[in-house]
């Protein structure tokens, strides 16, 4: 019974973003790919994007492509990025460090902005590079990381957060969509409790832009940062943006004061100065190959639209949902991820106690999905490279598995 | 009368590297680069590298390939560049984020090993962004910089670095070929002289690993980090390294604690443990398309071997030496190099009033320098793509810009 795989197909037939799986390099030998929110698939065009760029801009015009478009690539990109996908206006957004050193960067800068205070608050299911660097940061400066123990399933909820508030709080951090559950924090609320507090706001966006509509500056968000390399198929690495907030630029100040980041950087003069602006945040030069390679995935995030990307999402998940309760909950799987789908991103956490050999199964079978200990299955459905017969296929190979495993 | 350009072209025919040219992209248009030491030529293998890295690695396998070599890339290409260019064993050598950000984790780590010691060490001529970095760290921990005002022609030699050490003194750094002079720093000397005031060293590689040996272990280096796109082609903003020696390890903390620099990081468990030996040093995701594209400018320089590229760059700056003594020294230009060979590094730094607009005119003229102020023209020679008929061409080209606008 339950969903057949024509209903699927006809899915995909009536999808008005099927076109968009062929701009990515998809080879059909039967890949069911549910790891888009680790990975992304690479669009099409992007190996000849970086031919063309090593061989002209590279080795052809060399150093004096500083000059002729590399110093403003920050930016540029960070604006293009902020437009598609970030709801941010222009000048807020910029490209650089990988999202654990944008991280460190924009907490530290938060810190700065809100000295003598001494708590920050994150939650215990935020993602581990995130709580890392926080614990880091807390040692090094004798801060307090207080922790809200929700359920996993869902994510730092206001009800959860007020009460840690105070006038202790420097700052309060968290991932717009949870990586595990996929549970989607009210940014508007979080950042109003925040600022009634005193405090500013680090959101981490990794798993959310590119996926689900983000209104940084409609929401009030204070600072954000994010990784290119999932629902922006930038790449393995593809380096990471800051988001700030223009009001706080005047007085911001990050920890790694480097050439990229000063005043003049050509000058090279004594004595360290800002840049005025987002560029405050740069520090080194950037990795400019994995940089130009976001370019193509943040195009197609502009060109598709956030709100139909976000449709599809919604309907790809709630198949997923649908036929996970249909096929799997009987063989012991369990939704760890809200039933609700505006409370959902655009992954499904599928809970079971053989989480971790099913999923090795699984990606012998050539469908791959995360394990994320100790017992989820994660499936990823980025909206612009899966079908809704991929879903059907990952639901039903998972079936198969647990049917033949009895 | 002196050198004609024909004993510049026996002296490419006789060149045992000569055969190197052929194994970066150049097109002959007649393009004089003397800028290899702010970025480096382009390998020709680069561009299918990166089209088949990204075509397999990230196109056709995704997430896998973080278990089938992504993950270890940090440090075998760290181990490659250690063998070829740095004179350090094994497993003493990570490849990671940008250079400024790899810079500051070293001296903050190098920091956490000498508790209560207040100063830094460093020389004015220092390159920009260590400099810069150091303020941002002395400034955030209430430290003091101890600045060492000597002959920007030369480096921090001993004797000025001797009197601003004692025990307060945390932490000495240096660069190890000086950005702008050349000069070659005694880095024996300077590591056993921090060591007898109970400091630590921080050398600055850039512009010395691939250009002259560098002897990491033997010379009691502690903590060193370079960048990768000068000698070593590894690209634009190519990843830097981070050396650190196998005896500080246990003990070795860096600030910015990310996923990829913990014990066992897909856990994804609560806590920070850092990650067994260098890989401590790593913090989040390094960009891997731009990881890669270092790959065959380490070959490269471990095939044509650093005792012989030594060799040719003492060579071609000696030409370079000689022809501006004979061709310009009239015309108001002196050498701001080092002319003992032994203590100059690969480039070499010509003085004059006018620098700047010479420098403008001579890239129109296709020929590319560097514009270092407030008066210095800096010549580049990178011995692997570098002919002496470039050395000729180029400073014969200065020398009919200053005989025309006499």
């Amino acid at each position: 019974v339950g969903v057949g795989r024509h209903r699927a197909a006809e899915l995909d037939a009536a999808d008005p973003l099927r076109t968009y799986r062929e701009r990515f390099a998809i080879d059909d030998y039967g890949l069911v790919y549910l790891d888009g929110n680790s990975l992304g698939r690479m669009p099409r065009a992007t190996p000849a994007c970086l031919q063309q760029v090593a061989a002209v801009q590279w080795g052809d015009r060399l150093v004096r492509s500083w000059d002729e478009g590399w110093m403003e690539l920050p930016t540029e990109i960070g604006d293009r990025l902020a437009a598609a996908a970030l709801g941010a206006a222009p000048g807020q957004v910029v490209v650089g460090d990988s999202t654990t050193v944008c991280f460190y960067k924009l907490v530290c800068a938060a810190l700065e902005l809100r000295p003598g205070r001494t708590e920050i608050v994150t939650d215990v299911d935020n993602f581990p590079t995130d709580r890392y660097a926080l614990e880091g940061i807390a040692q090094a400066r004798g801060l307090t990381v207080r922790w809200i123990q929700g359920d996993p399933a869902a994510g730092p909820t206001p009800e959860l957060l007020a009460p840690l508030l105070g006038e202790k709080t420097a700052l309060v951090t968290f991932s717009h969509v949870s990586y595990r559950s996929a549970h989607i924090a009210d940014m508007a609320a979080i950042s109003a409790l925040a600022h009634e507090a005193g405090a500013l706001t680090v959101g981490d966006l990794s798993h959310s832009a590119g996926s689900v509509p983000v209104e940084l500056d409609r929401d009030g968000a204070d600072l954000a940062v994010g990784c290119t390399y999932k629902y922006l198929n930038g790449g393995p690495g593809a380096p990471a943006y800051m988001y700030a907030r223009a009001e706080l630029h005047d007085q911001l100040r990050q920890p790694i004061w480097g050439w990229l980041g000063r005043r003049d950087p050509f000058a090279m003069e004594q004595g360290y100065l800002p840049a005025p602006g987002i560029r405050a945040l740069l520090s080194g030069t950037p990795p400019v190959l994995s940089l130009i390679a976001i370019d193509e995935g943040v195009n197609l995030v502009a060109q598709a639209g956030i709100e139909r990307i976000r449709a599809k999402g919604i309907a790809l998940t709630e198949l997923a949902i649908e036929l996970a309760d249909t096929k799997l909950a009987d063989r012991g799987v369990t939704i760890a991820s809200p039933r609700d789908p505006a409370q959902r991103g655009a992954h499904v956490a599928l809970a079971h106690p053989d989480a971790e050999r099913l999923c090795a199964q699984l990606i012998e079978r050539c469908v791959i999905p995360d394990f994320r200990r100790p017992d989820v299955i994660r499936c990823g459905f980025s909206p612009l490279s899966t079908r809704f017969v991929d879903v059907w296929d990952g639901i039903e190979a998972l079936r198969a598995l647990l049917e033949s495993s009895r």
